[in-house]
């Protein structure tokens, strides 16, 4: 068992595509942490940005919260009717090809692709301060416990999600169980008690510093929809789910949704009846809201410490949306020619390897550039997200208006779609503009050139290399064989013999001070040798002896006089072929690579490169025998 | 001009080798940087042991330092007479073959290998360390100023010495005139003078902790001998010198032993008449000996500056003696098959690349492990040297024993270089062997047996490869020719054209679900293509036309299902020759390379590695046009 078989797991068979698909279990602890775990950021955002109206800021949070669940459950129709009418790929950038065409489907790909790298850069980073918060002696480790959760999500990802299931599924589990509890008892002690007492008080909301504004309410919801972003994650992934597909994705978007709704819903209802505020970060004795949350309702008991730390994995854990999401969309990219054509080749595991070694890469350098500190990225992500929402409906609208038979209420759904997210994208990108929401403008015309000028480089490609129509045979005249030759060796031999059953004219190329200006190669001596050793016997045997060429190599290189001489035979025959032989010693491991100097390999790259379109270079193989190589 | 002409210069030819020898003008500064160097840390060195003894100390550094110079003298006559003996290679390594057999030579060679790589390690931390006590805002910035001087005085020398002479001319001859200068002005007031006073006094010498043992004279002794290790370069790089060469090696080595042996004995004259002694490093306001030395002869003027500036330079660019000799020793191992055949290959410069980049490679880790302090290891490498030396002059006693002609006068001297330098490495050995003598005795018989190894290997290869005798043809019948194939392009159409030249016998492979398990290979469509394209117009044209062969690779990797279809040729007809051809676009810069999967040469290296021994893998190249790059 080789050591990627131990990490990596075996190579899958093509056959064995089916089985390793995912059902609903499975299905929403790989594409709903990121969902999930945006309960605990996206309330947090908002509130604090109410902190400056004090304890008036909680009147608001109650109208705020709605909407953004309001905007929750209309996303979640509509993306209901896209996963029923794309069940292969409802992904945005599908979605938008098939309805409006080329560049609205490059802007949801690059939004989509921007937006699931700083996913995992900001996740992964999120996740290790809250852990770095909680246990403060791990702070001199931020940045190599970052880049070590990015390393074992890509691990995970590369051997297949199903497998590594159980490594995400745990702590979402638990999440959900512990914080839909909780949030269950907080609310039902809100209904069925009077005036019901906090078991922790909260600390006390500061004094106001400023009165309410339309804008400081747009700018709170605005950062309380980053509590949204991970919903399109399961439109991406559909692709991965077992028979029945449709039911399976239903069922993830369903759980995945109406558990955010509850515990939005529920946190903003907990909040305002306890006065729970943000607190500022920064200042000692930090609490974060859902802290409070559990604090005010049942205490810091040992069920505080459980809970919490079930959010804590779901946070480090989060990116893993990302490495469902990316490796999918880049795949569909790659395969209509817009990124390089590895992105859609199934790896040993029939995952996307290329993708998500991408994905791991490009976080693993933002994570590293920015120290393991990349909070400061959190406003660009929800543009990538709204901005492809509303592409994804758009798309949607055209779709139903396409069909043959009339489906009004499917369009009215789509359109109440477009329309809602299409205001908060333009809620968002004016309230966060100045924050970094201009990066996300800048950066996702950026990739559409970058992906466009890879496209039109496979458009010549193809136009270079296009079907030739029926193949045309002026002669089959075989081709002048060059043999590169050291010295007179079995390695010569064998190469030659192979020559004279492919052509009957073989020339043996020795290259005399190849080695250097105190070479002493005897002229002489390698000329009687070929003449007794080759020319006789071959020509004993009635075929065309092969010649022997003796050139100087000047300058230590073996690919200029060979190429001076191809480009003579060429000048001298101009129809014919060319093929230069090189006998090559297979290395076998870098040990012994590194006794041999890999002149073969040398040679061919420069011939191939810079030869003559009639020159072939062929390779005699010799493979050295066990004795040799121990 | 390329990027590498721009560093590097412009790549020789074989025969301007000559014009790129040396005299004895570059010469000196080339090979003598630390020989010249070393005067200032072997009178140090053993005025450092002699510190406990107090002022008594002084009284014993004049007969320590005689010692020193008459084995100097000695060894100086020696080499005399082993350059004029070897003429195109002097060097212990050679003299040790030809008179002493194989093990003998290996000693040596090992000896001055890890000598020079050391040298090259404490020389350059040498420098750096005096710079940065100089300047001691520098100190931040060792490692960096170590790693930076390694690099430039590399690719000095991969330009080759002769043209970057004036980089190490300059402070070589300003040393030689200051320092001969002020020291034979300072033997000059002692001889004049009836009591000589010092310009600056010297700091007083420390109380006597110790009574004088024969223990610490040996140990004075052996430190002193570390201002001797730079006297073999001159033989190892004697085959660089231009005609008349032993002349241009005699005047060398005299101008840099001559100079040496000056500096050494004015040194200890002038420090014992104007009492100075060596001072503790660690303590503040530290001096090195020669610092004080100056300061009592002229005083802190201009001059001293100048002078104290050329010495810095000296010691940092000391290293570059090692960049002469490493990559000459490695050269003449490396032609024998102790080391990788690499290092006998003249690069484009006609200088040993791979020695100097190996040399840079191991000196840079070295540094970067210790942090640039590498002084710990200054202990380590005289013993090298004196290993060197003494195998070396055995070697010539047995070189004038075998010649025809008595020549008891120069048998005797060559003995007397013996006996000296051997009863020298003995002192060194037992006065050091605690402070790391030992790491060189374990490196020594650990490099033999490394060397052993890499020439075991070439033996056998060689074995393997040996002379075939007269070529064997049992039949020329044609390969059956595979051409793997993705679609009808025309890539594969060239291809195709060119198999059927080579042989009647053609296959064309197309793997079935590569792409994985989601492609759809339209089977029917591609045997009818075929058919229509290809087989028809073959046959027309009279030819037996290629079959098209349709194989599943399940597990999406193109060697496996042909490795298995050349099996199963090679069991139908045993005695048939198999060719896979290759179609491949080539690609022209790392760019291109990300948008191709490199699938061609994945699968070349696979064929070559894994195929029978009858199997061959040509490559037919699709070099795009410009219109496609840009």
């Amino acid at each position: 068992m080789s050591f990627s078989s131990l990490i990596f797991g075996r190579r899958l068979a093509n056959r064995e595509h089916e089985d390793k698909k995912i059902g609903w279990i499975e299905a929403v602890p790989a594409m709903g942490l990121d969902g999930l775990g945006s309960s605990s950021y996206g309330p947090e955002a908002a509130l604090t940005i109410l902190i400056p109206l004090g304890a008036a800021g909680l009147f608001y949070l109650g109208p705020i919260m709605a909407c953004i669940v309001a905007l929750l459950a209309i996303l979640y129709f509509s993306y209901r009717q896209t996963l029923a009418a794309y069940p292969t790929s409802g992904g945005a950038y599908v979605v938008a090809k098939e309805n409006l065409g080329e560049h609205p489907s490059l802007v949801a790909a690059a939004a989509l692709m921007i937006d699931y790298v700083l996913n995992v850069a900001v996740g992964v980073s999120a996740g290790v301060g809250a852990l770095v918060s909680a246990i403060p002696s791990l702070h001199p480790y931020i940045l190599p416990l970052c880049l070590g959760i990015v390393l074992i999500v890509m691990v995970a990802n590369l051997r297949g999600t199903g497998e590594a299931g159980w490594l995400f599924a745990l702590p979402t589990y638990l999440f959900i169980a512990c914080f839909l509890g909780v949030i269950g008892y907080g609310v039902l002690r809100i209904a069925m008690e009077a005036d019901p007492l906090p078991v922790v008080s909260p600390p006390p909301l500061e004094p106001p510093t400023a009165a309410v504004s339309l804008w400081l309410l747009m700018h709170a919801f605005a950062s309380g929809c980053t509590a949204m972003t991970g919903v399109e994650a399961v439109s991406n992934g559909v692709g991965s789910f077992r028979q029945p597909v449709v039911r399976n994705a239903y069922a993830t978007l369903t759980i995945i949704v109406v558990v955010l709704g509850l515990l939005l819903g529920g946190i903003a209802t907990i909040a305002t009846s306890f006065d729970i505020g943000a607190m500022d970060q920064m200042k000692e004795g930090y609490q974060s809201v859902l802290s409070q949350v559990i604090g005010a309702v049942s205490g810091y008991n040992a069920f505080y410490y459980v809970a919490m730390t079930s959010l804590l994995c779901i946070l480090c854990l989060s990116a893993n949306t990302s490495f469902v999401g990316f490796p999918r969309v880049c795949r569909m990219v790659a395969a209509d020619g817009y990124l390089p054509k590895a992105f859609a080749q199934p790896g040993r595991r029939l995952v996307f390897t290329a993708g998500i070694v991408f994905l791991s890469g490009s976080a693993g350098l933002l994570l590293a550039a920015f120290g393991g500190i990349t909070e400061k990225l959190i406003p660009l992500f929800a543009i990538g997200a709204f901005l492809t929402f509303t592409v994804s409906q758009a798309g949607m609208v055209v779709h139903w208006r396409r069909q043959s038979r009339n489906v009004p209420f499917k369009l009215a759904m789509n359109a109440v779609g477009t329309v809602a997210t299409g205001l908060a994208l333009i809620v968002i990108l004016v309230a966060k503009f100045a924050e970094g929401a201009w990066i996300t403008l800048v950066a996702v015309p950026m990739t559409i050139v970058l992906l466009k000028t890879i496209k039109s480089y496979y458009t010549s490609l193809e136009q270079e290399l296009r079907e030739p129509g029926p193949i045309t045979i002026e002669d089959v005249e075989p081709p002048t064989v060059l043999v590169v030759t050291e010295e007179w060796n079995r390695l010569s031999e064998r190469a030659i013999k192979y020559a004279l059953t492919i052509s009957p004219d073989v020339v043996a190329v020795h290259l005399i001070r190849l080695g250097g200006p105190e070479m002493d190669d005897d002229e002489k001596l390698l000329r009687e040798k070929w003449r007794a050793e080759v020319e006789e016997p071959v020509a004993a045997k009635g075929l065309q002896p092969p010649r022997l060429m003796l050139i100087p190599a000047p300058y230590r290189q073996l690919h200029e006089p060979l190429l001076r001489l191809v480009e003579k035979l060429d000048l001298d025959s101009p129809e014919r072929k060319v093929t230069v032989l090189i006998p090559e010693i297979i290395k076998e491991g870098w040990l012994q690579k590194l006794l041999h100097m890999n002149r073969a390999g040398r040679l061919r790259a420069r011939l191939l490169r810079f030869g003559g379109p009639r020159l072939t270079v062929a390779t005699v193989p010799w493979r050295l025998s066990q004795g040799v190589l121990t």
